[in-house]
């Protein structure tokens, strides 16, 4: 995928001169894959929504806080996620998810838009013990399983403004979470920018843009994902994931 | 190199009845690059020796406090490594690098040793202002360039025991850090047994396994390296690694 990504400006104009196929296969008996099943990194911001930065009990940002998930975690987006042996407390966050269409580093606020290939809706599965037992949040956002993204990926151009996108989470059907990305602290081009000043960004590079308000975490009592439970994550104009929790 | 690193238990005993060549190149004359030059993930950890810890007077760690390094910041051994525009802070760190050797999970203490291909030495270069930016160091160790490591892999058979190895570094000439890898304080194999019960490891992941004290931002006033400053960085039975710092 990610060098298919890199060659789409030249291959884009081909494509679209292929007929369409007149044989089709129902979604229902295929199983879909993560868009980029290896991405060579996935980087991830926290605190990116103002309600769920104070739900968590903390500030604004004034700087992004980024961290990485590990790329062993990438799922598919209707495979089941694992509740791990050593965790009791996972959580979900349905995000935006940014795929990058061009190797660049230094990209401006106004060029940012031009590194992206495409969206996918993610969910940045936590967890919570793990993500609070040391001040680094890495471990806790590096189990396997634990990054979801899909259903497919959606070019830029099909998106329009990403900045503009109901976002939501339900859990067993019952909504959790319910934004839109307007509200997102630093946008998906401000994520860009800063990120290209400390390192090249490539093809097929996942970047999780934040949650919103509403993860389990932030409930009182708290709740956290038990075996059996179905989360469902929707992006306006990205479509569905949807996940079962399986006991590792 | 994965795919050869995961082929090996098959290959090795071939290898070892090829003819010895007699043509040989000066290392002079080459260029080495990373010996993986594309790892499928970057870990390290922090404040891993006691005497580190306590110069950057923060408390022994009772957990392990595990960040990630981009993979795009992958550097050769004797390559150039970038002071980056956007930072006033770079730091060095001798780290004794682990290399994996197989596809595991859940591995014990015990067979943690079975993991492992090889080890080589690791300058972990840190922009600290961007490791203090926010509570999250992933950008601070993540620019470009700095995660070099070599000269070479040496398998772990030729090592023997990795934590009775004297490291060091220098800055032009000049001895910043010198100690041993018997002074982690969480060893190498408690590092793979804790990783993996998050995460599946896999043939050419990379393990940067903390540094000792001595490194320029505990210095009283700190040093950060400026432009042509040579760091040479020097592990007992791994070789050495040298690189000038120059400006992006």
């Amino acid at each position: 995928m990610p060098a298919l990504i890199e060659a789409w400006p030249e291959l884009s104009a081909e494509v679209a001169t292929w007929p369409q196929s007149d044989q089709s296969i129902e979604l229902a008996v295929v199983r879909l894959l993560a868009p980029v099943p290896r991405p060579g990194k996935i980087l991830g911001i926290g605190l990116n929504y103002v309600a769920h930065a104070r739900e968590t009990n903390l500030p604004i940002p004034e700087k992004q806080i980024w961290f990485a998930k590990a790329t062993t975690s990438v799922n598919g987006p209707f495979d089941p996620v694992q509740l791990p042996k050593v965790s009791t407390m996972v959580d979900y966050e349905v995000e935006l998810v940014a795929v990058i269409g061009r190797r660049c580093r230094h990209v401006s606020y106004d060029e940012a838009h031009k590194a992206i290939f495409g969206y996918c809706v993610g969910n940045d599965v936590s967890a919570r013990d793990w993500q609070g037992r040391t001040p680094q949040w890495t471990l806790g956002k590096s189990f396997d399983t634990h990054a979801p993204f899909g259903p497919w990926l959606t070019t830029a151009d099909e998106v329009g403004n990403p900045h503009r996108l109901d976002l939501s989470c339900k859990v067993n059907g019952e909504s959790r979470q319910a934004s839109n990305t307007s509200d997102m602290v630093f946008n998906v081009f401000d994520q860009i920018a800063e990120l290209s000043q400390v390192m090249t960004l490539e093809p097929g590079d996942v970047i999780y843009t934040g949650t919103p308000s509403g993860v389990g975490m932030a409930l009182s009592p708290p709740r956290f994902l038990e075996p059996g439970d179905r989360v469902t994550c929707e992006i306006e104009r990205l479509g569905v994931i949807e996940a079962v929790m399986t006991p590792e």
